[in-house]
């Protein structure tokens, strides 16, 4: 129902066969892209879930390796055919560094949106809420947590026993306030339980902070930087505002998520296998990200209620 | 002695296993590169002669697939330890092209300098010499013949009867004038005949044009673009201002070149190999491009004379 691809593994530079970190996220008909580092298009190219619907570009912050693949994206874009607006969002500064990318391509053939962030700040995008939250790095920079929301389920019995006629109960079903014969009838009188969509959180580069840890709680998937696999570069980690495997693990734990990606391996982590367990044995469903590693989220099965 | 890769043989936008187009040479410690697109950065790493020395790179035009990889490039190198200046050769407005592309990249460690071109010009680098020779395409472009020059052969002999003393013998083959007892020694004056020397030249993007011909004369190696393979595609490569296979093995002829390798190929063009033999029809030692694709040239070993 909604898909999740690592599109890469990578931190600091791009390398023969890693890819730098990036996100895309799949759900009716559209797609949502976080970073853009060099290459991004290649890796996408390989995943083949196709370019032209892709409709919104998040940045996390604006180191060369999250956000220089996006002239050549925006470029490839515009040869898929589409015209329809992108918008962009990402940290204060966004629409000065996407001119200084795009500086040699004047002409796209769609209209770019920009959304500039200085605080947490929740954007809905269609069904989708795009929560960005503020992380600690050497420069602004802002982890995104993406939820599909799922409706209540509607109690026909409760509609019956109301007197509602069947012709409103689909505007009730939306959510929609239905005004009838002189009474307000409103989604709650006639719904369930509030009942767990799908969240997705991601977050690279950063430092553990505790409003990470409550925005990602209980996310279906949480996608982590662990630049060091050893416990050992901790320090290095504390200076280059980065989190080592185990610090990530311990987040996921702590925010209860279900899953954790480890990914946004230093370049001279050449086997990130090696530092695996560190992390399992604090969060044990943690998995090493791959190049294109996929996850389809649905929405959970109910028992009849 | 002078070493060349092709970086990749790539148009228009990177692909899996076909990067975009540029060109690497080698000589006496030193590289110079032309063309940058999106991975450049991750062919080189490929090819694994390093970045530190890279102290020299020429862009033919600011097409997104000639240039976006420069940002990402230029922190690669820093992140190698380099600290001396990089000379950034192009046609006019590379600097403004190049503070757009590197604002996400701040602070580098070494000094970038621009030689920004407007008409056909020769440029000292070293040993080599660089000529930027303006070509034909939908914007401002060059193409670029890099020339080592072989100075002429010595003759002790001849400065022996000449009566100069071997002490300045030396000064005498480096090309240097030499004043002594009142007489005034130079070096043509103990030379043999003038010496062919080693010629790359490298096209892309470009319709064939005279002045090009003109200047891939006698190149040991003419790296050209074939946008298109096929004779049928000519309208295309008139209209987007490209050649096909067939005008770049005319243009190797007509300018007798060593060698000619295609390159630059179309996303469209899948297999290359299928119009191979409509250039060497016209060319015979036509080669196509491949990834990292090297040749060693050499001085031409002289009989004894």
């Amino acid at each position: 129902m909604l898909d999740v691809c690592l599109l890469g593994t990578g931190g600091m530079m791009p390398l023969p066969n890693r890819w730098l970190t990036a996100l895309l996220i799949r759900y009716n008909g559209r797609k949502l892209l976080i970073d853009c580092g060099e290459g991004t298009q290649i890796t996408l190219k390989m995943l083949g879930w196709g370019f032209k619907t892709i409709d919104t570009i998040c940045f996390t912050h604006y180191h060369g390796d999250h956000v220089t693949g996006l002239a050549g994206l925006l470029l490839t874009i515009g040869n898929s055919g589409r015209t329809e607006p992108i918008t962009l969002i990402g940290p204060a500064g966004l629409e000065k560094v996407v001119q200084g990318l795009t500086i040699i391509a004047p002409e796209l053939p769609f209209e770019l949106k920009f959304i500039e962030l200085s605080e947490e700040t929740s954007i809905p995008s269609g069904d989708l809420l795009i929560k960005a939250v503020p992380v600690e790095h050497t420069i602004s920079c802002f982890a995104y947590v993406i939820e599909l929301q799922r409706r209540p389920k509607f109690k026909p019995d409760q509609a019956k026993a109301l007197n509602i006629p069947t012709r409103f109960w689909k505007e009730l079903q939306r959510g929609e306030t239905v005004e009838w014969n002189g009474s307000i009838y409103t989604p709650d009188m006639v719904s369930g339980d509030k009942r767990k969509g799908i969240k997705v959180a991601y977050c690279t580069d950063s430092r553990p902070t505790l409003g990470l840890m409550d925005a990602i709680y209980k996310a279906d998937l949480f996608v982590c930087e662990g630049m060091y696999g050893d416990d050992e570069d901790k320090p290095q980690a504390q200076k280059n505002k980065h989190m080592t495997f185990s610090e990530a693990a311990y987040l996921a734990k702590e925010g209860e998520v279900e899953e954790l990606w480890l990914t946004h391996f230093s370049p001279a982590l050449s086997e990130p296998e090696a530092y695996l367990s560190v992390a399992t044995d604090i969060f044990p469903n943690t998995k090493l990200g791959e190049e294109r590693m996929i996850k389809n989220l649905s929405f959970i099965q109910e028992k009849n209620a």
